[in-house]
């Protein structure tokens, strides 16, 4: 009863001391790649850095307490950290007390969001983002991410709410380029490139596994942002107009309290809706992947309560919107963490950093963070999803194309609820006209009927047999009434329509008036409709209408057993199924 | 070419003296009905009773050039005169010259709407009106207009955004009935219901056609509308406090142009919208229900561009939003309209009224307009698909019940709208559950296949077939992987899983990704994945992608042919399909 809710009564019963071992080696190597990721997605967020640890703290031992994945690592990510300020960015300007409020708000409702999704078990709600869309956004937001970060690496002023704001403003500014920032930050950038793409394989062919390549490679900003700090505080540079990241407060993350005023919460509800379900999709899909390699299962509408738990967290200890990330996750895993508890060891950490590390960052360049960011999420960008969608399926592709576009051009809100609209859209479009085949036996003395425009197949002349290729409901009853008679009106010697319904899961009551409709005027035009091959599910509904009683011909439990009643069947070559 | 848009020259090339007769017959009928209807719903919609009348005349003549219906009558109807109520009632009080303003506005900018979707042949759209959902809506539209009506009868002024609201205003000043005015509503009513339901039975054991009694039975409204008229002027009841349609202008249809504020059009456009939708859907299911008696074609696109006329003209002539009415269709019908012409006629005989008969209407009492609309749309109030939805499908009832419901309650606009998106919503909810069934050979020696839970077939143990009844789409994709390895999982001696794709429809890039996962894992566990039965369509699109290459199994064309090939058949009987 308890463990439903509260995952963390079946592991903590079995831990042991080699669990705890390896969950603590974990945690080492996961803590020293956070400070650096923490600090640069509350940049991101445009917060004040030591929001980013505490963010990292609380909703990472929450997450331990209430989810299910044994290796997901919660906290600041760079898609939720954009969308956050993004969507505060127009209530309050960064760097202000309200600012910061309007972020713990967004992350309590976030947490109340996906808290309630997960009661209710509305976790299916996510599935109505598909693949192609995320992938997209993903890309888009990448994109959108690295941009917005040049500035702290040209050392100047900018900003916009697209893409085309954000590179005018750039360019507007880049006169104004610090040299010695732009130093630093390219000169991050590149060594962050190159820990990424060359030092992993350097250490693997030293001998190195690829998960320790992997990690050393993840450990490589924390080496940027020692060696950049170092310079900045040696030679002073932070007097030649580097930005730093400044007083950063030695404390264990503070109780705070998200705003209750109606008029933030309402303006910020729609945001919090979108991070959150995004959020959701990005973590549920890490840690599916993850436990699939061990063949353990996630639960999804628990994973909601444990993001839930987290976001709530975040309000309340001075953090923001907070979901599973990827890179951390994935090194928390090859890391060796067994349980959640990796995840608590993990929070004591940031906790420590947070209380005695924060005055070593004071000469922290801010580019050094920005770099780390840039290089963090160009790993994302992917618009091979646009090639692949655009051979595969025009639906999908457009909807891909709408949700790129859109994101860059308009904004992420815009842009991911503009894609699962349309994916929405498309696919009810699609269904709206279904495909219909006429269809034949095959003649390869089996019973299986065909589409006669793709194979050689036997018919009857005086029947037509329609393989109906959707659920008829609303939006193509009105559809198949129009076909069926079109394609009766224009035909002679016809005595029989036969409707396949192999492929129709469902006759809602517009779909089943329709059909009254076609039996109506089929019968005044002397012809009988049948119906075969349909469901179990379909025919216990039409048994509760009249239909049947009015039908003027029979249900067929198979195709074929309606042909072989209906008359001999002829074809180009021999009426051999007639036999 | 020309044809296309223009059907008059279809028609109108053969138009022959014995057409003429016909027309001009029906025409005189269809006026004499009209009159007192066009009054009534000016009245209902909060306009001057003359805009009732010109928003028959200039509409009825561009519906007979631009439409394809030959019997279909346009102008105000219940429904949409509602609706144009509801939605300027909240722009400008009614009465004033905005509101009068705010009407033709509404009916430019639905015409510009119905046109558009002309054009551009978006008539599908209204298919995602559901049957049920329209039945609903206009079930609880008739109660809302009714009880809006009884003010009227009453004698007292009453008004309401919803029902609730309007039977608390009526309770509220019923102490202030005006007698003369309650004695000439009841009685009219109670005259108008026997017209209704006993002039016409009565007629027809005289001896008419059933066709004749019913018009006699609509002419009802013009003696009642004479007699009451005749009873208030030689009564002086205008004195006692009866309220009268009064002064009426002698005028043909005033140029008039609708507003181009953009502040009133943007507040009128999602009303608009709504209207041009229900008056669309309204307006087709009369045309084609008429349209098949004489089996001649409606096309649901060039009928949009008819209304769009039609409603820009009235916006144009002093009238309001107006559509294909019911009743007067099938009057304009039964009496023997053979062409748009007779509308024509019917315009004429209307601006002939317009310009002659309204000095003679100054005494007509509008309690004799309200039982008129009362009498009307009772008719049209049938709660009987509340019943029929819940015994056939309770995702259409939900629908219904939620329209009925939140049209009383809410109002119009947010009924409808709410009965679309649930209805929708619902559809897509079951999409992304879908139904499969583990599938076996039927006993019959046939070579069909069947649920294992409803019927007694051959299976084989190592052989898990499922046939998925749906087309897999985002929304499902993660249903299956989820389903499909909770079924493996728990199952010992599995070598083979076959999809049997009958009824999957269209695979698209998510529901792809997730095959290649499910092709992964159960690889992983040592099964092979196979499908079957994949129609045309889906193989098309499934070669362009690399699953195909990935597959561990095979694609069999039927899913007797991969039953044959993966082993002996074994059953509760006989493996006798495996000889």
């Amino acid at each position: 009863m308890f463990a439903r809710y509260l995952p963390i009564l079946d592991w903590g019963r079995t831990y042991n001391k080699q669990a705890l071992s390896n969950d603590l080696i974990a945690a080492v190597i996961v803590t020293i790649m956070l400070i650096p990721q923490s600090l640069a997605y509350a940049l991101l967020a445009g917060l004040p850095p030591e929001m980013g640890l505490y963010a990292s703290i609380a909703p990472i031992i929450l997450y331990a307490i209430f989810g299910t994945s044994r290796a997901l690592a919660v906290g600041p990510v760079a898609v939720v950290s954009l969308m956050t300020a993004a969507s505060i960015g127009q209530i309050a300007e960064a760097g202000t007390a309200g600012y910061a409020i309007a972020a713990l708000t967004l992350a309590g409702l976030s947490g109340a969001i996906l808290l309630a999704m997960g009661v209710f078990r509305l976790g299916f709600l996510a599935n109505f983002l598909s693949h192609p869309v995320i992938a997209g956004f993903i890309t888009a937001s990448g994109v959108i991410i690295a941009a917005s970060q040049l500035k702290h690496i040209l050392g100047i002023p900018a900003g916009g709410h697209n893409l085309l704001e954000l590179l005018e403003s750039l360019w507007h500014h880049l006169p104004e380029t610090n040299l010695y920032t732009l130093v630093i930050g390219v000169t991050a950038t590149a060594f962050l490139f190159w820990v990424r793409k060359g030092l992993k394989p350097a250490l693997r062919k030293l001998g190195l596994s690829p998960g320790l390549a992997d990690v050393a490679a993840k450990a490589g900003p924390v080496a940027a942002v020692v060696v950049t700090t170092l310079v900045v505080w040696l030679f002073g540079l932070n007097g030649q107009g580097v930005a730093i990241v400044g007083e950063v407060p030695q404390s264990l993350p503070p109780l705070t309290m998200p705003s209750f005023d109606l008029d933030l919460i309402r303006a910020l509800a729609v945001p919090a809706l979108l991070i959150s379900v995004i959020g959701f999709v990005e973590s549920i899909s890490v840690a599916q992947t993850l436990a699939a390699k061990k063949r353990q299962r996630i639960d999804p509408d628990q994973e909601l309560i444990g993001l839930g738990a987290a976001n709530i967290g975040a309000a309340f200890t001075g953090g923001f919107p907070v979901t599973g990330g990827f890179s951390r996750s994935v090194v928390n895993y090859d890391a060796g963490a067994e349980t959640p508890a990796a995840g608590a060891y993990t929070a004591v950490g940031l906790a420590i950093a947070a209380l005695a590390l924060t005055p070593l960052i004071f000469f922290l360049p801010k580019a050094t963070l920005a770099a780390t960011i840039i290089v963090a999420v160009l790993s994302l960008v992917d618009f091979s999803i646009l090639k692949k969608t655009w051979v595969y399926s025009r639906a999908d592709f457009t909807a891909v194309a709408a949700t790129i576009g859109l994101t860059l051009l308009a904004g992420v809100e815009i842009g991911v609820s503009a894609g699962v609209l349309l994916s929405i859209a498309l696919y009810l479009y699609k269904t709206s006209r279904p495909h219909i085949a006429e269809v034949g036996l095959m003649q390869d003395g089996s019973e299986h009927f065909r589409n006669i425009k793709r194979y050689e197949v036997l018919t009857n002349p005086a029947v037509i047999t329609l393989r109906v290729d959707e659920s008829l409901y609303f939006a193509n009853a009105r559809y198949l009434e129009d076909y069926i008679l079109d394609r009766v009106v224009g035909a002679t010697g016809i005595k029989h329509v036969v409707l396949m319904f192999s492929a129709v899961n469902e006759v809602d009551m517009s779909a089943l008036e329709s059909l009254e409709a076609i039996n109506h005027r089929l019968a005044s035009m002397g012809i009988a409709l049948h119906l075969s091959e349909v469901k179990g599910p379909v025919m216990d509904r039409l048994k509760r209408a009249h239909f049947l009683q009015e039908l003027t011909g029979k249900v067929y439990l198979s195709q074929y057993a309606a042909m072989m009643e209906l008359g001999p069947v002829v074809g180009e070559n021999a009426p051999k199924a007639a036999e």
